[in-house]
């Protein structure tokens, strides 16, 4: 049978790259990768022959690359999760080199070894995704400087309020992919080794439990624990919300973009806009759809994993086993949406035409508060005769009781937007310098949360 | 490359009988079965020549079976969904046969093949959850009649309150059940057919329209369509509410189980429960755990579906993509946790001596309750005397506060739980008399919703 | 102190009319209802007197509408809920009259009485919003009757697709307005009384316990027991759910609303639009608005209520807590939204002139499809030929690769919107006919879920 | 009419005292906070004169107290906002004393004030959660301390598992809590000024807008901004994160006292139980449940936060709305879980005699791990014969199959639970050192995020 979940959609929400890196295989890879880490460790202060801890190494990688999952996977469910088949297997393999049952999973639960490849997978999809952000944020950056005093219209609740630039909107997003990415980095860089034992107690190895536990760290390029977490769910949690913070500001950039993209608008369009089998003319910002999409569907999976944070006692029976899909599902989607919108903001084709049509098309009320803030110098009813006036739809500059105190020339040049962009440009310049792309990666040692 | 998702994990989660059915060949081949009953429709009023119309059938019919799944998935990525490159493909395979475009896909836009296709999945994996349902709760009211009578402590807040029986305790699991599959029927029966062209008018197949939308529903065994419902996403919230419904329901029970389970109350076990690598004393109530599990994952995603309710104008831009994923999810979990908690059910070992060694563990305080009310008739202090009593651990029936109005010997019949045990049996009865197993399926087609 | 949450907002979100009926004041109404209800109820089966009852009515209705609530609140804080102090002070008042404390409170217990005041309550605001679902349905419906057949753009991914009529987009929100209040119907319909004792067996009233949990329901006026339900929230979460329905369909009202008042739209406006203190020229559709607003926070609600669907044993230990403020949440931003959507569609201004213009801002290119549909006749690349000359801008009736097979006129008849509507106007009154506002409400008493 | 939401179930869930902070007269002495700090911030740059800015602050301060909330609640439903009306009152308050109207709100747009206000009351929230955290986490250290070396049996999926120390279970909970106050704290200093004028752009007070902002940031004692971040709202997406994770760590905790104070278990109980109307003997854990309740409603606000970061263009049509009340509802729900946690803990009665009578409970099968570590020294068979042993039930020291090995009263030793707590008493000085209370608080500057 086949068994291809994934396949059919992964490359619309964007996520066909990172699918890899946290499907079954990457996961069998990772639980093999653990125990032959945990060997090594445990040979390092005895335990484990290191002879037998390489033998454990080599099988390990073999079986991580060659088992068969589906086997393992039926295999798994009378245990409720996988690893209990795994060292089964692992302990048979080394068998026939004479490597004792010992030399395999030793002092670990299933746990220990689930949750460290969690970490790893985490580690590793993070990294991916950080780098989308930031190319994202390259992309969003390249908007903002090119455009940094192209006006166009702010929009509030739907409707044109006052000028900006276009640049201002992209530092905007720019911004938010940052600090998303700030956070993305600061759990990619806490993925922490779990391990514990049957009790959380390290009971099985004393008195090594904390040396094995350092070493592992060590193998794996994991952070240490200070004790094992196998209840205190934080590092779980935190990387969840990371994603769902950075797919929220994705969303936002997302759903920017299909609306500037609007027929009525038409300020930005996607260098690859999908087409219609049916219209011909349409002209999708897929990108960004499937983008949204993806982004979407993640808070529910956030609001999951915080609900399941109550792990009973020293092991949740069913909150533990409920992290495991829905954290990979998370670093896939928010992982596909950071790549979509890296493919809509890469290819942005930006229309300052359409820009400056949409900023003409109140004929002037746009700056209506301006012309008010003008006039109030001359009339407490400053702003009840603009008010009055836009109502009508007719020129401020020709309403004789704006005229009676501003020329209309003055109100015709109170009324071009380019003269009233306010701190935009200097807003955009102030942005791109607090999230410096180049240093900002030196920095990255030194961060924490 | 590999691309198996799903396989590891489905059998633990109790999905892998499910999986197939919303997995991407359900996907495909349901996609190809809309455009295949497609043309056989449009074949009804003329548009179509009927033996062009075969040839789609077997065409699509085969290309459903064997289509490459993972290019048809790169090829959607394009325009955000795949039937775009599915239209294509099956067009270009019928044109071999001299078959016209024009004979496939005739009138439609993508989302009426991906809603339709994604009604026929769900109805058929709507009944296989219904089917799962009626086990566990076959399951569930063997135990209720079986224990009809048979003592146990309730438990409020975690603290034991009176007796009960553990009858009682399964017809209010039955009741829960039964009243999910009666949601779940609801919304399988209620799957229509989606056919509305790209904006919803049935423009291109003017005046045939609304005749093509019923033979399709006729071809496919859906529900007719009233009206296009592209943006109208009722039916889809509904599926998710009764999926959410029945998952909170075996959440519930599954939890229940996992309790009177644990080491220290004892009171059930699980015919085939789970072992441990580390600890050969530990007998894991797994297929309860996993059935949880799958049922914690739930909630999240019904609120995916509900706050994805928004498709703006005439197609949603993502909100529409994000709930094929999503929908199919919510079967494969719900469908999981009812086939993981029938199994939990079926063979659960009930524990009557233990149920009773633990109604003993208070020495009687449990029926404290009785006691005061007894003694209430004799003094207004009867609360006040039985809560000091209580309070120090000795025994109400020599507590001479209490035997002064009530001798000894009747204090202790008021403490025996079997009599004690208040409505229990009969309600019971009542429970199992509302849901007859036996006669609800043939009110089956005069439910609605 | 002050501590009036919910003054500030509620006016807002449309939540000030029915804020009262789900507040603090409220709740003790019900709880004391509850409370007479039940002594009466017993009196029916002789465990009350009957005068008592008449007393404990008495005392409980002046109680309800006058008792410190902060008081209330405070004592209710040691036991975790506000039935113990609750029960305390009207057994103390009638205490004054002679009543015996066993004529309050008779076999029940905190849950008793909290489940059931919750369900008065929901009854009652359920109530509320079907009357606002019905105003809001009303007005859906009137617009599409006015605008059967008002050309505008149907807009798909953000884009103009081809033409529908405003009749149609509002006659697929009134559909989903029907779809809503038929489920919120459902749900009022089947609040029903609970009423189990401290164990959920009645034991303290045996045999009495289904006289009185009958006689409680026809005294309050709501759906019989079978038996008591206090784990089994199915009724709770079928509450919850279709609040969360009716909130998406809102929603999706709301965004329509906002995005077609946009300032490039223009094709509605409100009856009333906020202004801004600083944006003379600014007209929110401030309805639409806040009624989205309310709505978007109801799906993370519905999660809250099935994920506490989980209720332990016999008596949750914080789930059921938590449904409390939950529910009337649930209640006060969906009936809140419903108010203010009512509000939004009664007045709608609809622009058709500005549809018209929308319509005609590609220039044709709308009508691609059709083009191309009678270009097919003729050509094999009838596809490829639209598509280009849609790319350039340039008018479809000029290009000579079109115009070599349908004379220039011909291009422009099939281009003209109002001759390709399609089926709109006859989907308008298929959508109408199906929910028949008049006929609808005479069936209400045979509907059941 | 009675306004008086929340009174009657704040105290239940602990956020009697934190709910003043978050509620209406918070939110109006807030708005005229900012307001009057505004004025004060433009007096720096000469646009408000000094002495007008005094008038408008002395004004504010005595609108905030005293303005009638349910006035301005109705006045803010027509614009959407409660700014609108504040700022017409404050201007016509400040008129008398012939301030211009100029001098009050200053080139600022409603968001700036509604969002300023926010951070504020969310700055003083969160500093009371944290003090919250830091006493439950001292009681938890203190318990931590105190049974460092208590055995108690570790549970895994409801199932003894092997012997734990109680003070590892309660360092746990410290570090949990420590880090949940770590991510509080971070959110708070966090907490920024926002101030952009109607689209952003500070146009109105050109050029004289970032430093308003800075002077506003000073006077009000919170962040500066770089920018106006009106659709940037990682900010309060990060708040909502930072206190789902909080939450989710309480849940936890008080999901486990409530499981340990089970009659069964009767390991812990709470200082001030719960009783019940109905039944005299019950200890309910009232603290704990009304805590786990507040935090299980925290999951769902938070994925509503996260799916409302969309905020359109430059002001959302809903999503910022929706923002205000479920971030204060945030702050109360786990602030009062805070609370009620922390009483649980500070109270919380330690019964080390249950627990050794339930390690007991097994009769030594519970240590069978380490009877099978010691005999695989001798067989191969060690597992199964141990396995086999445990399924009978009878004790592991008289088994034939094992004494062949290993005498009685080395089986003995290997059983008793004292004996093999592993690292469990390291395992807690090394949580405690991690974050040590006293020097925590110096380092809080250094924080960052």
């Amino acid at each position: 049978m086949e068994s291809e979940r994934g396949a059919l959609f992964d490359p619309t929400f964007g996520s066909d790259a990172l699918a890899p890196l946290v499907g079954d295989r990457a996961w069998v890879t990772a639980m093999f990768a653990v125990e032959a880490a945990l060997s090594r460790a445990a040979a390092t202060v005895g335990l484990v022959e290191t002879g037998h801890a390489e033998i454990v190494t080599t099988t390990a990688t073999e079986l991580g690359a060659n088992l068969d999952i589906a086997r393992l996977g039926a295999d798994a469910a009378a245990g409720g999760n996988p690893v209990i088949p795994l060292v089964k297997i692992l302990r048979n393999e080394v068998a026939e080199a004479e490597v004792p049952a010992t030399a395999v999973h030793p002092g670990a639960t299933s746990q220990d070894i689930m949750d460290t490849a969690l970490m790893l997978l985490s580690r590793d999809a993070l990294g991916v995704i950080e780098a989308s952000l930031d190319a994202a944020s390259a992309a969003a950056r390249s908007l903002a400087l090119t455009h940094r005093t192209t006006p166009m219209a702010a929009r509030t609740l739907g409707q044109q309020a006052l000028p900006t630039t276009f640049g201002l909107v992209a530092a905007n997003w720019f911004s938010g992919l940052r600090r998303a990415r700030t956070g993305v980095a600061a759990v990619r860089r806490a993925c922490t080794v779990q391990y514990g034992g049957a009790a959380g107690t390290l009971a099985a190895v004393h008195p090594h439990g904390p040396a094995i536990a350092a070493a592992l760290a060590v193998e794996l390029g994991l952070a240490r624990q200070t004790a094992p977490w196998h209840t205190d769910r934080t590092a779980i949690a935190d990387i969840a919300c990371s994603l769902g913070v950075a797919a929220g500001t994705i969303g936002k950039i997302a759903g920017d973009i299909v609306s500037m993209s609007a027929t009525e608008l038409g300020e930005v369009s996607e260098d690859a806009p999908g087409g219609s089998s049916a219209m011909p003319h349409k002209r999708n910002p897929v990108a960004a759809v499937t983008a949204r999409a993806a982004a979407r569907r993640v808070p529910g999976a956030v609001a999951t994993v915080l609900s399941n944070m109550d792990h009973e006692h020293q092991r949740a029976a069913g909150a533990w086993h409920a992290e495991w899909e829905t954290i990979t599902d998370l670093l896939r989607l928010t992982g596909g949406a950071a790549h979509r919108i890296t493919q809509s903001l890469s290819g942005l084709h930006v229309h300052p035409e359409e820009m400056a049509r949409n900023l003409d098309a109140t004929g002037g009320a746009l700056l209506a508060e301006r012309v008010t803030a003008a006039l109030a110098a001359h009339t407490e009813q400053a702003r009840e005769i603009v008010t009055a006036r836009c109502a009508t739809g007719a020129p401020l500059d020709s309403d004789p009781a704006i005229t009676a105190f501003l020329p209309p020339s003055t109100v015709r040049e109170l009324l071009d937007p380019a003269a009233y962009l306010g701190h935009a440009p200097e807003l955009v310049d102030a942005i791109l310098a607090e999230h410096d792309l180049d240093t900002e990666h030196t920095t990255d040692s030194k961060d924490s949360r």
